[in-house]
């Protein structure tokens, strides 16, 4: 993978830094932004390194999560924005930017940034950030590989996804090699359910219903409530029903406000949910979207599944 | 990884030979036979891959699968025995063997081979074939590389154990790199379940009870019949209580006949439940390991609660 001369020379030219990433960060905001930040310390820069929203409970185990701030100087001189392309994306809008680089594997339509890596090919945007700090000349330290490897793990869900290429998995046995533990992290990004979070999935997998190769489940308010639980909680309960060999779409129905539902979709293949969720208003991937409904359940069930079995038959 | 010398002149000398694995063959003793067996034909050698199980439904997606055979003359000539250490374990019991080399990555007592590479050390028999297959100088063909792929996938649970190790994540990379899919592999080998299958998984999730950290969960003959499932459906439903952050030793109880209970026993990180395992007659490894129980089920639970207890406090 290509580092742009022009990044490089970006980061050669200057000594200090903010690294911003994405609000609601995961593995791949957090790693790449943290693994920057101590890269360049080791070449003698200085950085900031700023998420709007803290750091979740789950990632409380990268080494250096510390240093991720939520305050910001009105003005920033030198930005390098990560796994994100738009100041709004990492609630940075209210701020003067003088200069900034942008490094993401997200597609993007804007314009933003007055240098430009974006590779949506690349599966995280921790790859990208190895290959930069190699060309910066730094050894990769156990901490740079573990955080790193957690943002190659979460984005492939550990090399399950099909954007996992051999690159990414040489790359991830070097870092691996370098002290990245697989097995404890693992551990720390999959096994980490609460007691309740636990009996919320529970309760939600005893809601399934199937309609002909597509899967429907629900969390309502009150399911919430009696767990003990939040909407952060179903994170990813939306694939236990693709455990399924002839589920082919995946539906999960949350309850928000005023009765509206935020519905999560998954499919398997080539059958393409984005432009469901579009027709909704809402967006994503091929196999990974997501839209929300202003009806009753019954009602938002019905409406979604007449789009939905065109795609199954 | 280093082939020993006699190994390489074993298979250099001779042109035939039958290629083994054990009973209730999973991917790791599959997908190294198969490999190996297309590596022999590559050099003009023959070979015959003998498991005395038919292939898991499962399994089916791997390239030439079908070359698995059933039946055996009454004498072996030259056998290669793979991912297992013993007659017993493959069902050669009877078979005259009158040459042996045995390839395996579990421990042994016993002293079986005439040739024997055994290396507990080594994640998978799948990775000490890779180096055995490159050492015979063959290409890895996308046959090759799928089937080995597969076997360091399940023995590593897709590289989330505490046995993968960078060496294996380079192999594997490589592997990818010859054509091998992770993400179809991944998908063949977690998401088949049968619709009664995830029903059965559901109803055992309802059994679960937590005891200071200990979580038992049960399926009962009744169950089975009412979820039209079979003792093997319930492969890797121990895990999932290990969700939990707090559950340190996960306990399935499942029933057999005659009311005694097949016991499947899974722990955290130093917690060692193979030698409770093997107080009760049973055995396997540190984290993963398991016993049968011959009393009705509070019984059972009882005794074995209070040995485990011990464990976690």
């Amino acid at each position: 993978m290509k580092v742009p001369r022009e990044l490089l020379d970006y980061i050669d030219r200057n000594d200090e830094f903010v690294i911003a990433t994405h609000i609601n960060p995961e593995g791949d905001a957090l790693g790449s932004s943290i693994a920057l930040h101590l890269a360049l310390k080791q070449t003698g820069k200085r950085s900031t390194v700023f998420c709007k929203d803290t750091v979740p409970h789950t990632y409380e185990f990268l080494p250096f999560h510390e240093v991720v701030r939520h305050d910001l100087p009105d003005v920033i001189e030198r930005l390098v924005l990560l796994d994100c392309n738009s100041p709004e994306r990492s609630g940075l809008e209210s701020c003067v930017i003088k200069a900034s680089a942008v490094i993401d594997h997200h597609t993007t339509t804007n314009n933003f940034g007055d240098i430009k890596w974006i590779k949506p090919d690349s599966p995280a945007t921790g790859l990208m950030v190895f290959y930069l700090i190699k060309k910066l000349g730094v050894s990769i330290s156990e901490a740079i590989a573990s955080n790193l490897y957690t943002a190659l793990a979460i984005d492939t869900g550990i090399f399950r996804f099909s954007n996992t290429t051999s690159d990414c998995m040489i790359v991830a046995a070097k870092l691996v090699r370098e002290g990245a533990n697989p097995a404890l992290i693992a551990e720390r990004l999959f096994n980490n359910y609460s007691r309740n979070r636990f009996l919320l999935l529970k309760e939600m997998l005893n809601t399934v219903e199937i309609h002909n190769g597509i899967c429907v489940s629900t969390v309502t308010a009150e399911t919430y409530e009696r767990t003990g639980t939040a909407a952060h909680d179903t994170e990813n309960f939306v694939n236990y029903p693709m455990l399924m060999d002839d589920i082919k779409i995946s539906v999960l129905f949350r309850q928000i406000e005023n009765g509206a539902w935020k519905i999560s979709l998954r499919s398997k293949g080539v059958i393409d949910i984005a432009s469901v969720a579009a027709d909704f208003g809402g967006g994503g991937h091929r196999n990974a979207a997501g839209c929300i409904l202003y009806a009753p359940l019954g009602e938002s069930k019905s409406i979604l599944l007449a789009r939905l079995r065109g795609l199954v038959n």
